[in-house]
């Protein structure tokens, strides 16, 4: 069983059922689950069932509208603690997830705006805030597309690594948009190569599912095939997503990001990173001073926890991301266009821009 | 169970018993095979219980010795068709593998040299051969640790890849020899960073395995963290063993070797290869010349053959090796002391003076 190209990843049906693709059963099996409970919301966001920071966001969305309409009550005041309290829950499942807080604190805040509407009235207004930050979601990544779409032509080889695809979204991706829109728009014989991005295969499992999944031309190799796969001349470019950017321009993203990056410029391959303005976080100067989370040894030394594959007494470096320095990267493609070097300049004039457009 | 600092892969006990390490169980199980007869040793080879060229090589000539040991017959004419059927037989055991084939032939040449002397005495000759083979092994790698240990000195971190260590020889190893010689003479506080080495995990099961069992501070890492590690500091020098050097000092080692080297130059770290002199091919001219295998798509797709990791219908790229330039390598640490570059002339050298030594 496959996907259908241009699938969506999260959902609210017409009966109000939320429906999300498991992502813990990939690629092994396609299941979409259907929730209407909190508490299952809460378990696959947990579970990483739902993952990826944009739609974890979406489904904390419509969490907060199917627990406005579960609540019984008679006025806001009834209301309001009990919501207060199911948004609490549901923030809970996963605590370092931004888009996640992001989401119920806009939810949250909408309710309060309107208070002194009747409770019926206020379900109707979080049901449609919940579709509109789905619609934004994939407005802004269909826009990371179309610029970077224009930088893609017939045939070329495409590298990538993680998932930044649709499945980290509701549709698109971040770095996988570009060659999604590129084939809308008839684009031809694009060939992505997916690092498999060790520890935990997000490529192997996910990127190359939803590929494969859309009919595109896939090869999974190990991350230290780079260098031999540009070698051979295959890749054209490279497209990553990104957990946040810094002033400057350096950009924290999944490990081996920076390696990928070091690489590429030595064999001369463009390096661009993927991601919404949101993305980018001004306040913060440059990549030394993004914390890097250091991850549990196991996901290292037992494969997916089945068997230990190194010795009990060794230590282990595991770091979840890494910063690729802005001098190695090409161009950052986001929502408003591709911005180029001196990213000192070009990222406050685009994230002005975008304050005075609000 | 752990080894004891020191330990020898492969040796042969007085009462004529090969004693093997099985490195198939390892890092689960120390397990030591007591080997004599010939189907046995096959296994033990064909299976990778022993690997690594040079103990693979060391093994064939201990399987040669047991195999003339066991014939019985009254004349040399009697003796050489069974001998030489028995050769054959050990050396199917691994088709590709060079030093198995080298290490058999020397033995049979031996033999058909003193064809004219009594069988007991040519099995007490082809003993001794078998003895200084594994004795010139050891003598060779302790060279390119002596050589290799001057470069290092106390607290310095070591980044290795794949496994070159004591068990792909009978001891020290290559790329690990210069570690444990500088140990032995009063090196401390050396820390080593292995590669897990995708897809077949040699670094975190086997170098992190040897390397911890003698006591010495390990950490293990997947290679995509490499770029990572480096970005600390925590990296003084990186060593790596070799599979074949070019004329032009190009090498070809495990896959992973040559973005490891990009990354080292990116952040200033030396890169050392170390390979015995037997591993320069003069009559290769560069490394464009060197046939890289392909491998089998489910080292990759099937994590340690257990379960999918990818998708059934994505293709995978699994080159066992790839090429790392010349212009990347620091220095080349051989049994002769260290080549640097220009490698044209200094490796020209080096292979001269050994021909006109033999």
């Amino acid at each position: 069983m496959t996907l259908l190209p241009n699938f969506e990843t999260i959902f609210l049906r017409d009966d109000d059922v939320l429906v999300v693709l498991d992502q813990v059963l990939l690629p092994n099996e396609v299941k979409y689950l259907e929730l209407t409970e909190q508490k299952d919301i809460w378990e696959a966001i947990y579970k990483l069932r739902v993952r990826g920071a944009p739609a974890i966001g979406v489904a904390a969305a419509f969490a907060a509208y199917l627990a406005a309409k579960e609540i019984a009550a008679y006025d806001f005041e009834g209301f309001y603690p009990e919501f207060k309290k199911k948004l609490d829950f549901i923030n809970s499942s996963r605590p370092t997830a931004v888009n996640l807080s992001w989401a119920l604190g806009r939810m949250e805040k909408l309710a309060q705006k309107n208070r002194e509407k009747p409770l019926d009235e206020i379900r109707a207004i979080l049901r449609k805030e919940a579709m509109d930050i789905r619609r934004e979601d994939i407005a802004v990544c269909r826009k990371i597309g179309e610029y970077g779409a224009g930088l893609l032509s017939d045939g070329m080889g495409i590298l990538t690594h993680c998932n930044a695809g649709a499945l980290a979204t509701v549709k698109y991706g971040t770095a996988l948009s570009p060659l999604y829109v590129g084939m809308e728009n008839g684009l031809q014989n694009l060939r992505v190569f997916c690092d498999e991005t060790r520890p935990l295969l997000q490529g192997a499992r996910l990127t190359a599912f939803e590929l494969t999944s859309a009919g595109v031309d896939t090869t999974v190799i190990c991350d230290n095939m780079a260098s031999s796969i540009m070698q051979t001349g295959s890749i054209d470019i490279i497209l990553v997503g990104c957990d946040r950017v810094a002033a400057n321009g350096d950009a924290a993203n999944k490990i081996g990001t920076s390696g990928l990056a070091i690489i590429a410029r030595h064999y001369g391959v463009p390096f661009y990173v993927c991601c919404p303005t949101s993305t980018i976080d001004t306040a913060t100067l440059t990549g030394d001073a993004i914390h890097i989370e250091q991850r549990n040894p196991e996901e290292v030394t037992e494969m997916w926890y089945e068997r230990r594959m190194a010795p009990m007494k060794t230590e282990v470096y595991n770091p979840a991301f890494d910063v690729t320095n802005h001098s190695l990267i090409t161009g950052i493609i986001t929502e408003f266009g591709i911005l180029r070097p001196p990213y000192n300049e070009t990222i406050k004039r685009v994230m002005d821009e975008k304050k005075q457009s609000l």
